[in-house]
């Protein structure tokens, strides 16, 4: 096993453990955040009571960021939600599950502007101040009097506690409430970031079916922000995936409120640095969350290509061997079928020389060379048969390293999605 | 349903279909070839007696072409085999199963020059006269040794019906024979065009896992052979794709004895054409035995994409949609999730415009300008439980057109590849 293989994330991650800690209250742990999520019925014939509507809200409005798909096949919330974001300050985020208001032509778009119309009027803001977010099946009509007679009582329900609340009203084949918060010090102030999230299918890097809701009462100015969670997406969100697909609707908005009371966060200061490893770490967190709550996945695995010329090549190679169907269903079998890796990593289209690469199961070497390595298969099996397991490749042709976040396929994953 | 859906390829087929008649053989239909297949016991801890050495000869040494895998990591009989084109005429094919000869070093590589060697002294003809194939696990050094002593068996039994022979002792994890022949007539003479194929696991176009050969007695010079092989594998073989991975041992070899007697085929003159023609149709026809015989596929797709700026688009579109996962679960369970394809359009780097989307699953107009069209969900259900379905996705922003042969995604299929 090389040295160098802890990734640069890694030893972020372990660096920042000592000024990041974890607090409970997820997106309503910051300061001026409330939060809370009620049933309103969206999706058609689910007997279940599961909540869809949720609202998180700052009392003063906030500085903005989001990211959003990179499909060029919008929903109709993102495109409307791109608008509000342009025109200045953002007060509320109200996003629902159960619907995607994705392909959905006009009336689409005029119900998600109707969502921040109606959360608006009743939170005493403009329309523009609200984020309006969907997910779940993609062509169906949104049924917006379901929705229009959902918000009232999900703004009379917001409350401090009320983040778990929201995160679960966002989720759909999750099986999980992805939830976080930490706290930092910053001019011996507290600092604090909240983040909940809905994952589990349509995950892909730029961005999966992916929403994810960030709170902070750091005071950050909007380029700062925009860069801070640009950058935080690119090492968390843009790297996992399960099945392959990028969806219509993936959303990550931050909202910072200001109310810790620290001067603005300067550039090339140590509190924005702080900040911005303890927003990195928050979504890498909610990320991983994601990953393992993965559709019928089974195992979760952490596969990095080192020593690879370039970024994009490294980036090239992880993403194929990651996304490769019959890789998963080995991962899945825990097969140390390492052939299926270098096929995957030759159409990869990034620069390789097959006798130079080594790859690794769990510490274990299974390649040296391009060759196998002699090691007893039965061991390397043995390595692969957890939860968790790291699949590490070395290309030997450069210095550039790329971690991604991945799961097995498994027969239950496409059982489930047969049919919706 | 659009008037204009009849793809270029399906036209050229009806045409053809005048000129060409199928007949029996397969590659040994064409005057002056012979093959066979054996079993030497190439994949150790298989008690079935399979064959799993196949030889194919022409008496007069012929002209030949090929086309191997694009993938970076190339099996080493790939590599021997390209060698050997590079230096004049071709006499035999010499192909294994149970075992790929990929990841095995410098070994690999005297293996398959051994391979040649031997049976180019059982046949009295050089080994650079031997092209030499190999199909199965990837990494698992070849058992030569086995090989070796299967050579002269095979040779002895070469035959003029031996055609079926070898195509049995290239399979693997196919369920049936792949094999056709075809006769046209030039100067009034019978002309004759054999094929046979394995496939079934790792498909992705630019020449799956897939090995096919292809016999004729036409005189046809290099030049000329090289791009009609070249054109008949871009409409046939790159255009299927079961799981999406690419191999490391994809060949498609084609050799040319003359036998015929008519005079060379000229470029511009309607003998090379109508040659051409019948060898497209040949390799249109393995490929499609390839698709429907994907591992654990239940249901076969003919997904086009018409009305794309370019070819480029058409076919970016195209791929991104068969290759996606969700889709592929969908068209297993008979869902018509059409949402999941204007989804892949959408990532596919394709240019498309939502709005001006069409889409027909078997000639039933599922989305209308990129909404729902309002037929019925059991219509649409109905109409893709059928074994054998047509997709139709048009764009409305060209002329271009590109049809892909695709499968459904099984639970039996991730099973399969649990483990090997």
């Amino acid at each position: 096993m090389p040295k160098d293989f802890k990734e640069k994330d890694e030893r972020n991650e372990s660096k920042a453990a000592h000024e990041i800690r974890r607090i409970e209250g997820g997106v309503t742990a910051p300061v001026g955040f409330l939060a809370a999520g009620v049933h309103c019925g969206i999706k058609a014939g689910v007997s279940r009571k599961k909540d869809d509507l949720a609202l998180i809200v700052s009392e003063p409005p906030c500085t903005a960021a989001a990211t959003f798909t990179t499909n060029r096949v919008k929903a109709a919330p993102v495109k409307v939600s791109q608008e509000h974001l342009r025109t200045g300050s953002v007060s509320a985020i109200l996003a629902n599950s159960g619907n995607a208001n994705a392909c959905t032509g006009i009336d689409g778009i005029r119900h998600a502007q109707r969502m921040a119309e109606v959360a608006g009027a009743h939170l005493g803001i403009k329309p523009r101040g609200v984020m309006v977010c969907s997910t779940g099946r993609i062509g169906v009509p949104l049924p917006i009097a379901v929705v229009e007679e959902g918000i009232p009582r999900v703004v009379q329900r917001l409350s401090r506690g009320g983040s778990r609340q929201a995160a679960k009203a966002i989720m759909t084949s999750d099986t999980k409430v992805k939830e976080v918060a930490v706290e930092i010090e910053i001019e011996g102030r507290p600092v604090r970031i909240g983040g909940i999230a809905k994952g589990a299918g349509m995950i892909d890097p730029n961005m999966a079916t992916m929403l994810a809701f960030f709170t902070t009462d750091a005071a950050v100015d909007k380029r700062d922000l925009r860069k801070a969670l640009g950058d935080a997406v690119e090492t968390s969100f843009n790297r996992i995936t399960v099945d392959g697909d990028m969806s219509t609707n993936d959303t990550a908005i931050l909202l910072a409120n200001g109310r810790s009371g620290t001067s603005p966060l300067k550039n090339g200061e140590p509190g924005l640095e702080l900040f911005r490893r303890a927003l990195a770490y928050v979504a890498l967190v909610l990320a991983k969350m994601i990953v393992k709550d993965g559709e019928c996945a089974s195992r979760y695995v952490e596969l990095t290509v080192q020593g690879a010329k370039t970024f994009q090549d490294a980036r090239k190679a992880a993403r194929a061997v990651a996304n490769s169907i019959l890789v998963k269903c080995a991962i899945h079998g825990a097969d140390p079928n390492w052939g299926r890796i270098l096929d995957a990593l030759g159409y990869s289209s990034a620069r390789i020389r097959e006798e130079m690469i080594d790859v690794y199961f769990n510490g274990q070497v299974a390649v040296k060379n391009g060759v196998a390595s002699g090691m007893p298969k039965e061991r390397l099996a043995h390595a692969l048969k957890r939860r968790k397991s790291t699949i590490l490749v070395d290309l030997h042709l450069g210095e550039a390293a790329y971690t991604i976040y991945t799961t097995d396929l498994s027969p239950g994953f496409v059982k489930y999605n047969m049919s919706e």
